[in-house]
Parts: structure tokens; C-alpha cells; sequence
């Protein structure tokens, strides 16, 4: 079978691999749909991000669904044919952590596409049962993939404690940002404000239902304003605006990766005001949830997707999710 | 009567003003003492805190205590003769945050010595009675006084949801990071660490109970352990140890007030291990539970008065309170 | 001006009464409209509920909207001409439960139409400035009314801590369960059943978007399924199978008000998969929230509305209330 | 090695089993000590609770703590020689509770002594590494056994998100009222109250710390007065009363078994204070915490166990633990 690997940093190829046989609990599907994220872009451009480092070559992406082909023994959660998604993170489940339910905090994780550990562009993959998740009649493995980013956006907008009629804030306009805005919309947000620097994004932002767009270049948000605001860029301007545009009182969940330290944060005015900042990392728990949202909205969440591409040309998909200004989502076809 | 007045940046002035008369629902109380707080030196020195800047004569003091001496129409929730607890701030009780309990954080609010509010260290107070606390009996109003800064300890470990076992790391071993500590003990705390710089300040925190004592200097606190980690000092360095020093998926509450913008902020680390960062200011709905908290420890609560001064000694007192490294909190008995 | 009296048990009498002049922070409001609600039809039949009895003629109502008319000194959040609705409980916010942020447990409330306080189905009324919430623009005083009603399902769902993507069921179809579904709805439920005894009202909750109507004669809600499950109903039967409809580890939210004491509770099923049962009493700080719902989706409010009649037309909408099996909410138009 | 068996209802025969061997991810611990439960007494008696009937010899006994005598593969987070307490129950951490940190509501765990799963009153257990928890320094065995009855308390103070400060009601003065009451003293409550009708209970829990005993025979506890009530015996009446001591907002905590349906309970007042019932079912994530406390408190938690046997004493334990009145925690010494 067809894997598509990084052989090396800026470099990708398309190879033949073994397929996969399910052990016990374990569930083989046949991936029909991968997507490429920004962190396979970085890996392919950089060989590592933070301490992990690409030392061999190793199969690319995390955002995958596909056709179960085959069933271990006692995986009879699913059975062949069925349409699922994959929750990429293998965790250890004995951990403190696993055990109080903040699986996504597991220091044993193995997650697909985090070195050492293999990714899912591949044709079949082999995966414990409880992270095989099926998917509600009528959506495609292709919209299903969706569930991984949006997943992203179902635990941030947990963890702002998010309530119907609220106002919330998003800071970036990439598909993290556009996964959080339709949590919120979901959530029942009274409006949706969005930020970025491009205003191609913050175009398509608005064509998915932004209440506000706004182009950082050119203007900031409200000042304490947003009962949750949510940080999706890394970028430090944005953290700390992000504290500001909250209101007394409410939350900010921060999601965007950035530099190890940041300067010009204004925790004074977080004390003075008691705004709560929450770090977001991946999710837990979200899965069943995301794709029965997903479902609800497929149209909507169809548009997402704005690239296909063939495993074969996986080089010239991931040269599009790094260089198209109009790239949302890249879909690797397998 | 006597009162105690900044009567300009660095002069202290005991005054003789009219008595006041207690209107309805507000109750008259002779104060029998009122503990120094930072914020009263601050004003003393500097003659501002941010925004907020002494232009005019202004009475000292919002930690008080005292006894009834006159209650108004319809403020029949305490007798004279009462010893009584005065929580600072009247808010407006119509705004979205006092409707909603967050009182603390009411943009209305007439709060004790903060500009142009006058405090409340002269000899007869007039306040609305439901900020007028009865205390549980057997306890000195003196004492009674050390409601206001424990409120800080208590609001602030109910911020970090603290819970009966869990491991605590306080930042600061001055009076407020003292009552943090001795809430967190109060709450159940299996473990409380503090740090400060001043080995006296260590001294005096580890004969109140502390389990260990970090002098920062020479030693940082554990990374990735406590469960809650309670800055108390408004330093940068000490801003970024508190969210390393939090195990992941736990929470950090900022109570120290510093610089307006922090630098080396680690928020990376915050959203790889979802800590939360939670500001903290003032208290709301505590001086009942405080004072219970504080009657239960009073022989342990009564250490923390350090140093007694009388009305005429006010200015001797402040200096007590900037220089002498032995005080922990100064009282002046009206 | 007009006002509509309950003149004594079964008899409405509308009568001319003095308009009244608004004082320091109140407003004076030309009421537009005003429902009625079970409780109005309740104390007309029966001149009682609980220990509520009414004893001298009152005025009914308490679900009001409409335009000001004029304001009193510092009432200035509103001004003349802008449509307003009415929250109706005026409370003392000095109490414990007042100053925690849950005013609805006030035992000195004052309440629109509750013995022996007048109601608010009159020409004009004085209110409390911060009880006369501004309406979106676009929204008829007349549909801005249902704020009080759906007040309910808004508040229910925030004790549910009801996440998007979570499986309800409601258990009546009347006007409260009607408006918590669409609550749920708001709040990005997933799935929501709801039942009741009357075809007629099941069909409608189907038309405005129920997925699944039972009519509980014929057949119960599935057992230890729901999330969160709502009873509006209370009937006894009902609450017992709400307890078996929650999943472990649900929630229950009572809402509707039955005998004093219940039999055949479940409790032990409750005990052995952790559900918890949440009493809920109408709304705290849901207006302006209510109000941004109800614009958005404003058509799908003015179905609830079914029949319209005039002040002197009063007691025909009562009879309507409470005969008629069509009807949902009956509005009298001041 | 030795086992005590439930050979048949209301027989108990101490038999010779084999030695197990510990596999990978397991621990071989020498059981030292196990504490006779409520539940153990039952099945002897009745041999069986609700759908749990014991068909074969079962062993009995889940309150156990020992000394680590081998390690398998990979269960290196304890070593040969530590003493150690064994939480019982074995979760299949795959299904959506266990995933979501609540696993002591997966329907598919195996309970020590809850048939037909052997319970751990035997000379030697095999148990995964994870559920085999290391004991402070200091603490027995035989003391830290207390951590199986001492969870529920841990667990109940928990669900009702318990706050130093706060009053609690404790309804039954048996080992789990006990365990429930030093856990609310632990977590700073200012007043607990407990209800009993066997004096001899009640001056024991007046001994180990009660502010309060009350014989409900001669008298009921406050009403609308307490911020969490937990009801520890399953009888109708306190349930009914649980729900009437909570002040108005307040929670109260179901922890006893009693009959599947439940009559006479006043569901209206819950609706009409706000009171949140909430079920407690055994514990999660207890056991560190648990055992800190012991081990902080470990005279008086020694208190708890008030007669010891040897296994081959078994029959007269379970005499003792069914009928001595001055019996708390009768201890099986292994």
C-alpha cells in the first residue's frame, strides 16, 4: 500500500509499504481522506517543531477518516464498511492524567505524524477500537476528516466555559480560527468577531457567517468586550490583545503556538479585571460530538475543504497548503 | 474625632473631623483598629497607585474592625455593642457585574482610601449594614480586622478551585502570600510551598506551618507539580515561575500586582499543558466565611500582628510598616 | 389608565387606576403587551398557589414589554421611546443571595403578580432602570415579552451546563417546555426529544424543530440516554422518568412545580450513576441574553404567539388560556 | 495461601488457594490487612445486593492495603517492600466514561467482592500497577485500608464542590458518615452537624471531632441551613430531610443505598430553592488524596478501626461487624 512519507525536511515521497493487520481491539481501515496541517507543513519545511525532530523518515498527517476493512478481535464497536474517523492521540490510559479524564495531557501519547511515531497518509492504518469513530449516515469520510481541526475548536470553546448568547472573539482566520468561529456559532454565540492579517481569510470568515471581520493590520478588537476571546495565532500582539478585548471577568483560551516566551503581556490588566487564561491543547473527548456537528452543518463544513489532491501528488498538496493564499483545507485523497 | 490623613505625598496628619450619623440601613461603628496595608505605604509615598491619585487630603486605612455604636433605620442585622468586621467596598448592585455576584468587580465601586474615597482609620465610621460583618464571638475586633487581607486568601484559593489534598505553591511571604497560605491550609492543602526573598519573611512563614521555604534567590520552586500556584508578589520572574511550577491542567491565580506589560511570559508552556491563568482582585462574598476561618485559628492569626501603634502614633506606624523587615501587619488602635 | 385586576377568585375586572410617576433611577413604561402565563391562570381559577394567596384585588401579569415613556433622575440607560422588556422580580441585593449573584433566590423579592404585589398588566408601570432591558432592534415589544418565558429555558440550561453537541429531553410541551427546547436548540443540542399528553402540542413542538415528539400515554423516553433532561411538567410520573432518561453522570433539571412531596423518586438509580437533579426557579441575569436569542430567530418566536386580544377584551383571553387546547401563549395588547 | 470465602449465604470457610503470579503491568502485593464493609456483611447475609447474586464461593473483602512482594513487567511505579493500599476496582478505560476521567461509572468494571469478581481478603493479590497506590511514609497498612471507605468521603466533598468555610450535614453516623464528616473537616468546613439513631455512633462522632450530634429520633437538623448536606443512609426520611437542612442553592449528596423508589420526597422545595441532589456513586481519582489525609491525621483515623481479627478468625469478625453496636471498622488481619 501507498504511504506518503517525509523522507527528509523538504522532502516528500510516496512509497510502498506493508499493509497492517488488526490485533485485538484493533480496527483496520482503509483511510480515504487525509488532511494536511499546518504542523506536516512545518515538519516537511523545518524537520522538527520544538524538541520533536525528525531524525528518520516518517508518514505524514493526523486528520483522517476512511472505511473499516477489517476488525480485530472484540472491535465490535464498528463493523466493515462502516464510514470513520480517526482520533489521532494513543494514550496510556494508567497515567494520573489519563485516568481524571485530561487524556490530551498524557505525557505517553502517541500521536500520528509527531516523531517518532507514524502519521495516516496512508492507505490502510491500524488503530485501537475506541479511537475508530463512526460517522452519521450521510457524511462523507472526505467531511469526517474535518473532525480532527474542529475537535480544536469543541475543546476551546469547553474550556471558555462558552454559554448560548455570548460574544466571542477569535484572533486568526486559518482553519483553527474558522473551526473555533463554527464551534461558537454551534454554541450559540450572539456574535463573532475575527481577526487576521489577510483579507482573503477574513473574506471566507465572513462567507461562513462572521458577525465581524477585522483586519489587525488596520484596527484592533473591542476592549473589554468578548465574554471569551480565543488566541489562534502564536503571535504575541495577538496574545495580548486577546487579554484586553475580554470582558471583567471573562475567558481567554489560548491555542495558537508561538515562541517559548513572550513580552508586552498584560497580566496587570488580567488581576485587575479577572480575566482567566486557559491554554488549549488538542482535545479530549470531543469526537462523537464534532462529527454529529458536522453532520448537521456538512454543507457548511464542506467549504472548508478548498484543495484535493491524489496521494500521488502529495509534494504538490502540501506545496499548495503552503504557498496558496487561498487554501483553507488540503485534502490528501488516498 | 480622630482621623488619620494623607494630608500630601509623605505627610501623615491626625485630624479632628465631625462625627457622622448613621442614615437608613447604614450603621455607625466606633473602629477600633485598622491594620496597614501596601496600598495605604503606597499612597503614602507615592501619592498614586496607577490611575488612581490623591489630589486632595484623603483618610488612610481599609482593614478594619470595631464596635456599633449606632445603627439607622431598618439596619437591624446588628446591635450596638456588636464587635464588627467592615468590608470596604460599597458597589452599585445594578450593574451586570454585581447582579451577576462578581461585585468585586463593579466599575461603581466606593472602595476604602482609594482616591477620592476616604478610609476608614479614624474613629467613627458610617457603612451600609450589609458590609457590616458580625463577628463570632470570643474574637477582638483587632483581630477581626485580618478579615480583610485573609478575603484575598480565601477568594483567591476558591479562583484556583482548590480542593482538600491538593498541593499548593505561594509566590511572596508578605501578608497577602501569609493569608494565602493559611487558606490554602484551611482548604486542605496536603503541601504549601512559599518562596520570598527575605529569609525573615521564610522564617516567620514556616513557624506559621509552611511545609517548605524557598529563599528565590538562591532556588526556584519545583516545575510541573502543584496543583495551584498563588503569585503574590507582582514580579515578572516570579509571574513566569508560577506557570512553570503548575502541573499540567492546573491553575495559577495572579494576585500580585505589577508592571502594566510582563516580559518573558511563558504562555507556550501554559497551552502545552493547559494551565490556567486566572487574575484575582479583591474578594467577593468572603468576610463571613473569613472571619469563621479566622475565629476557628485565632491564636495562629493573632501572630500576624506584629506591631500596635495608637491613632497619634499613625506616622511611626507607616514607617514601621515601609522599613521594619520584622513587620508583618501593623496595626493602629483607634 | 387601564389595568387588568383579578378582582376575586374567577372574576377580572379591568379598572381605571392613577398612572404612576417614576422616581429616582426608575423608569416609567407604556407596557406594549403582556402574556399570560399558567401561574396568572392559575391564581384567577383558584385565587392561590401555595402559600401565595391573594387576598385584595391584584393586578395580573408579570411577562411585559414595551416602550418608555419617560425616565427618573439617573435613569439613563434608557431613554424616551426605546422598546424595553420587563424583568419582573425586584429584590433586595443586600442579602447573601442577592450579593452571590442569585437573586432569584432572594426571599425578599418583589414579584409582578405575586401576592400581594401588583402585576404588570396595566397601561403603564415605574420599574427599577436596571430591570428594563433595552430590546434589539427589530424586535416587537410584543415578541420581546416571551424574554420572560424563555428566561426560563435559558436559565435551565446554564444549570444543566449543557455543552453543544449534548442529547435533551424536555418533558412537557407547554410554553416553559417549549422555550427550554428552543434554548437547547440555541445551545447546540445535538438531539431534542420532548414529550407530552396532547397531540396538538406535540405537533407544534415538532413544527418548530423538535426530532423526536413522544406522546407519553403510548410510550416513556429512552432510558439512561440524555445528557440533560428538563421537566416541566410536575407530574410525578414525569419526574421519576426523567432520573431514568438522564445518562450516568447527567443532569436533571426540575422546573416544573407539582406537590409538595413526590413518590416513587428513583433516587437510587440516581445514586448509582451519578445523576444530578437541579432544582431550577425561574432566571437570574438572562434578559439581555433571552432578548439576542429571541432577535435572532424572531420569526420562530412569533409562532408561539397565538391568540391576541385587547385589555378589555381580558377575561375572553384568560378563558382562551386556559381552555383552549390550540393555544401556546395568549397576549393581552395594551 | 489462605482466602476467606463466602462458601454459601450466612457461611464463611477460610480455604487454601494458590499463589497468583503477577503479569506485565501487574503487582503481586501481600495482603496485610482488609477492612470489613457494609457490603461484605450483606452477601454473607443475604447473598446477594439487588442484581448482584453470589451463584459460587466468591471471596470476600475490598477494603485492602499489604506489602508489594513482586512486580511484572513494566509496573515499576512501585518496588518490592512498599506498603501499599489497592483501589478495587479494575476499569476497562476504553468506553466514553472511563475516557472521560468518570470510570467508576463504567458499566464494565470489575469490583473486588462484587460477584462474581473474588474480593481481597486473601494472603496474596494480583493487581494492575496503576490501582496499587504507594503509602506515606509512616502509615500501616492496616491504617491505610481506611482509604477505600475514606474515597466515598473524598468523592462526596467533591460533588458538592465544598468550599472551606462552609456548613455540612452529615445524615448517619456509620463508617461512611464518619469518613464523609473528617473529610468535610479536612476541607475547612466551619460546622458539621451529623444525625444518627444509635447514641453510642454519635458519641463517637463526637469524639473524633462532630460540632453537632443529633439523635433523630428526639429531633430533626436545621432547615434551609446547611451548604452541603450528605445523606449516608438510604432511608427515606433523611433523604427527605437532606433536601429540606440545604440552604436555598445549596447541594446535597445521596451516598446511601436504599429501596429502588423513594417516597414522600419534597422534589417542589428543591425547585423552588435551587437545592442541587446530586448521586454519589463509590469514587475516582481518590486514592493519593485519601491516603495523604490518613496519613496526616493517622491517630485519629486509627480511631476508626475498633477490632481486629486474623483471617482465620473470619466468621467471628463478621459476627462482630454485624452485631457489636460499638463496632466502626472491623479490620481482617492477613
Amino acid at each position: 500500500m501507498k504511504a506518503v512519507y517525509l523522507e527528509e525536511t523538504k522532502r516528500i515521497a510516496v512509497k510502498d509499504v506493508p499493509k497492517p493487520v488488526p490485533g485485538k481491539g484493533e480496527v483496520l481501515v482503509k483511510v480515504d481522506a487525509c488532511g494536511i496541517c499546518g504542523s506536516d507543513v512545518h515538519y516537511w519545511q523545518h524537520g522538527k517543531i520544538g524538541d520533536f525532530v525528525v531524525r528518520e523518515p516518517m508518514i505524514l498527517g493526523h486528520e483522517a477518516a476512511g472505511t473499516v476493512a477489517a476488525v480485530g478481535e472484540g472491535a465490535d464497536s464498528v463493523k466493515v464498511g462502516d464510514i470513520v474517523a480517526l482520533e489521532p492521540g494513543i494514550t496510556c490510559m494508567k497515567c494520573d492524567k489519563c485516568r481524571n479524564g485530561l487524556y490530551n495531557l498524557c505525557s505517553e501519547v502517541r500521536f500520528f505524524a509527531t516523531p517518532p511515531v507514524d502519521g495516516v497518509m496512508k492507505e490502510f492504518v491500524v488503530h485501537p477500537a475506541e479511537l475508530v469513530h463512526p460517522v452519521p449516515a450521510g457524511l462523507s469520510a472526505q467531511v469526517a476528516s474535518l473532525a480532527e481541526p474542529f475537535s480544536v475548536g469543541v475543546h476551546a470553546l469547553r474550556l471558555a466555559k462558552f454559554e448560548a448568547g455570548q460574544k466571542a472573539l477569535v484572533l486568526g482566520a486559518g482553519i483553527i480560527g474558522i473551526c473555533v468561529m463554527l464551534a461558537a456559532f454551534e454554541a450559540g454565540a450572539s456574535e463573532v468577531a475575527i481577526t487576521d492579517i489577510q483579507d482573503l481569510r477574513l473574506e471566507r470568515a465572513k462567507a461562513l457567517g462572521a458577525d465581524e471581520i477585522i483586519n489587525s493590520k488596520n484596527a484592533g478588537p473591542k476592549h473589554q468586550y468578548y465574554d471569551a476571546v480565543f488566541e489562534c495565532t502564536g503571535v504575541q500582539e495577538c496574545a495580548a490583545s486577546a487579554i484586553k478585548a475580554a470582558r471583567s471577568g471573562g475567558n481567554v483560551v489560548m491555542i495558537g503556538m508561538g515562541p517559548d516566551d513572550m513580552t508586552r503581556i498584560p497580566l496587570l490588566d488580567a488581576v485587575c479585571r479577572e480575566v482567566s487564561v486557559h491554554g488549549s491543547f488538542r482535545y479530549r473527548n470531543t469526537y462523537p460530538v464534532a462529527l454529529d456537528i458536522i453532520a448537521k452543518h456538512k454543507d457548511l463544513f464542506s467549504k472548508l475543504i478548498t484543495h484535493n489532491f491524489t496521494a500521488d501528488e502529495a509534494e504538490k498538496a502540501f506545496m499548495t497548503a503552503l504557498q496558496d493564499p487561498s487554501a483553507c483545507k488540503v485534502m490528501v485523497n488516498l
